[in-house]
């Protein structure tokens, strides 16, 4: 855990949710995990509607695009200084950036950028047919492998018993066939899977998991906001 | 300020500076930054020998190289949990990599890291001809373009009274010519020279400061360390 404060300040993030759910415990799992690794960090957590399965290919993208972008506003109007959109895909970044002031932060560039600062040689694993592109493109060529999880077609199939089982063992294929130093997870559900410290024990990689590395990711944006033409004030 | 602790417990992390300096003030400068922002971390700083003007071409880099191993490896064997390699073009960051077992975080990947995780849009400004390569693959398209900071050819220059008037106006060619959301610093020594929050005020864009970059990805590391292979315990 980072004790974390901001000169004794809570700061409140909000977090974007692209899997819609009704039980708000589920709604908030990925928030709490912030919560407990950064306690000055307070996290409200909403999701889009109408798109139980998520987002899995560029039409479930498509369709959630315009309800991000209205969710993240909902979030900046109730008091968020910073909102995470939390998909590997960054689903409609470019968009949130220009249409609201305080920091957007996505989860796919945000676990790309943890990644290349910790190794030179990196896999991803996730559950579509490949690395989702905002990832692909900051990894350029430190991108080694990509290893699909079997099983799992949408982040719901997470839930399943079986998920942090075949989770593991795509780690196993991952670095069985390629020397690699970081596995990335491609997909911000396997975030609240609890696998980090098994892989890090067992294969003696670092991971990068997708929710605390925007957290970290948001840490800089709230040091350093952007002020002057978004009208915020910067604030250390 | 970010008042951080790890549990109560504070981290040890070393740095090096590839610019020979005599003294230790001037030496300590970039970490004493790092532990304002994060009281809980305590900065050991350390110099390269024999280059009073640091790097700031192929040439330069080379022989730096194996300097810089060594320095990381004495900040290892003092009690560094982690090391910070103080230089945009990241050199000797994989060679240190594999020497040494604990994380080894190069300022330049640290800070083009942080700048994709904040816009799509980033320029950087710099004392070299052209933006320092790691910083540049991971950059990728979202380079936007590069502006050189005028008379200044060493980051020794950048103590001169001019250089942060000069620090501005490049940044001010840089935003005048292009649209960009961020501008990254493409030399660790502009860190210390206190543009960031005149920069953010002035024209309103995200400065990335590679010292608290590589402070800020140094958090992700020490949070999870590579275990396993590496036999270091996971802690968090």
């Amino acid at each position: 855990m980072i004790d974390i404060s901001f000169s004794g300040k809570t700061r409140r993030v909000g977090l974007v949710r692209v899997m819609t759910q009704e039980e708000q415990r589920l709604i908030d799992e990925q928030g709490r995990l912030i919560e407990r690794l950064f306690p000055a960090i307070k996290v409200t957590s909403k999701c889009i509607e109408n798109q139980p399965r998520g987002i899995y290919d560029a039409e479930t993208e498509r369709i959630a695009e315009p309800k991000i972008v209205r969710v993240a506003k909902d979030l900046e109007r109730e008091g968020g200084e910073a909102v995470i959109i939390s998909c590997a895909a960054d689903p409609a970044l470019g968009i949130a950036r220009e249409e609201l002031r305080i920091p957007v932060i996505g989860t796919g560039s945000a676990t790309a950028a943890v990644a290349v600062s910790l190794g030179q040689a990196i896999g991803v694993i996730g559950i579509g047919e490949g690395v989702p592109e905002p990832m692909a493109e900051i990894l350029g060529d430190r991108l080694v492998s990509y290893e699909k999880i079997e099983g799992v077609q949408t982040a719901l199939d997470l839930h399943l018993e079986s998920a942090k089982e075949q989770a593991l063992q795509a780690v196993k294929n991952l670095v069985s066939r390629n020397r690699v130093e970081v596995v990335a997870f491609g997909c911000t559900g396997l975030s609240t899977l609890d696998v980090d410290d098994p892989i890090q024990r067992e294969f003696g990689v670092y991971t990068v998991n997708p929710v605390i590395a925007s957290g970290i990711q948001v840490l800089y944006a709230l040091m350093r906001k952007r002020v002057g033409g978004q009208g915020e004030d910067h604030t250390e």
